[in-house]
C-alpha cells in the first residue's frame, strides 16, 4: 500500500506549487514538530493562500504523509547513489549500510520526531510498520537480485535476506544503543564487512 | 542496569508471600492491564493486606518491573530448554529461533499490552530498549561463546552476531507482519536453516 504510494507518488512529477508547500511543512516539522504545525503554518511559510493549500492537502494528516513520503524517497535515491559507486557485491553491503545507518543517524525530521513527539511517529514504526519494512526490503530486494542477475551472487531467493537487513535497520533507528556501530565509518565498515558481507553467501 | 537487575532477581530467591504478589499481578495485568489495575486489586488477588503488598513494592512501578524481570527470567528459561536439547551448534541456532519466535507470539501479558496499551510498553521496548536488546543479546552471546569453546564455531567476536540475532527478533516483536515465517514450524525451521545458520560461519 505504501509502496504503491511511493511508487506512484515517484511517477507523479510534483508542481512547483506542491513542492513549495512540502518544502514549508518539512521546514515547520522540523522546527515545531508535527502537533504544533498548523495549516495556517505551513500557507503562510509557503507564501501561499489557505485555499490552494486546502485544495492540495484537505487534512493535516495528508500533508504529513506526502512529506513523510518525500522524506523516503529522497533517503532511498541518496543511499542509492552511495551503492551504485561500490565497485562489487560486496562493498555495495558495506557502503550501503554505512550510508543508510548515517543517513538516518542525520535525519533532522526523523530524529526531531523521535525525540519530541515519540507517541506520534512509534505507532507507526513499530505496531502498524509492515508498511516500511516493506518499502525497505523491496528496494533492498531488487539491489540484491541485480547483483544476481550479473552473476556476482548465488542465486537464492533475495526477500528474506532482504528482509532481515530491512529489520537490522529497523531496530537500530528505534534503539540506537548497542554494540554495532553507528558511528565511526572505520568500524562500521569492519563490521559490515565481518558480519553482514557472508550474508550474501547464503 | 536492566541486565544487572535481572541477574541480582534471579539470585535473589523469591519468597512464598513475594511469589504470590508476582503471580497475581501478572494474572490481573493480563486481565485488566496495567493501567486499570490497582495496587488494592493485587492485594486482594494475592490474598495479603495492602501493608504487606506495600512493604514489599513501595510503587506501583517497582511491582510492574518485578513482574516484567520475572517474565523475562522465565522466557530466557523457557527458550534455553529448547536450545539444550539441539544436537550441534546449527540445531541450536534453527530450534533457538523457533522457541523464541513461538515463545514471543503466544506471551500472553506481551501481546496483550502491546495491543491494547501500546503508549505504555513502546517507549521501554524502542527509544528506552537498549537494556531490553543488552540482556537479549549478553544471553546469546554466552551461548555463542560455549560453542566457540566446545571447538563446533570459529572463534571469532560473538558479540556483534549476538546482537544482530538479538535486533532481528526485537524488529520482528515490534512489527510482526512480514515475510519472515512467524507461525509454521517447518517453514521457520528453513528460514533459519538457509538465512541464520550462515551467521555462523563469519
Amino acid at each position: 500500500m505504501f509502496l504503491a504510494e511511493v511508487r506512484a507518488a515517484a511517477a507523479e512529477p510534483e508542481d512547483e506549487s506542491t513542492c513549495r508547500i512540502l518544502d514549508a511543512a518539512l521546514d515547520a516539522y522540523q522546527e515545531f514538530g508535527l502537533r504544533r504545525t498548523t495549516m495556517d503554518d505551513v500557507a503562510r511559510k509557503a507564501g501561499i493562500g489557505r485555499a490552494t493549500l486546502y485544495r492540495r492537502f484537505p487534512q493535516k494528516d495528508d500533508l504529513v504523509t506526502a512529506v513523510g513520503l518525500r522524506e523516503v524517497r529522497r533517503f532511498i535515491a541518496a543511499a542509492d547513489i552511495e551503492i551504485s559507486k561500490a565497485a562489487n557485491a560486496e562493498d555495495r553491503m558495506v557502503e550501503g549500510f554505512v550510508a543508510v545507518v548515517r543517513g538516518l543517524r542525520e535525519h533532522r525530521l526523523l530524529n526531531r520526531l523521535l525525540s519530541s513527539e515519540p507517541e506520534a511517529v512509534l505507532p507507526g514504526l513499530t505496531l502498524h510498520g509492515g508498511p516500511v519494512i516493506a518499502l525497505a526490503r523491496g528496494y533492498l530486494k531488487e539491489k540484491i537480485e541485480e547483483d544476481q542477475r550479473a552473476g556476482f551472487i548465488r542465486d537464492f531467493d533475495a526477500e528474506p535476506l532482504a528482509e532481515m537487513l530491512a529489520r537490522l535497520i529497523h531496530s537500530m533507528v528505534l534503539t540506537p544503543e548497542g554494540r554495532i556501530p553507528t558511528r565511526d565509518e572505520r568500524q562500521m565498515r569492519a563490521f559490515a564487512r565481518t558480519y553482514l558481507v557472508p550474508w550474501l553467501r547464503v
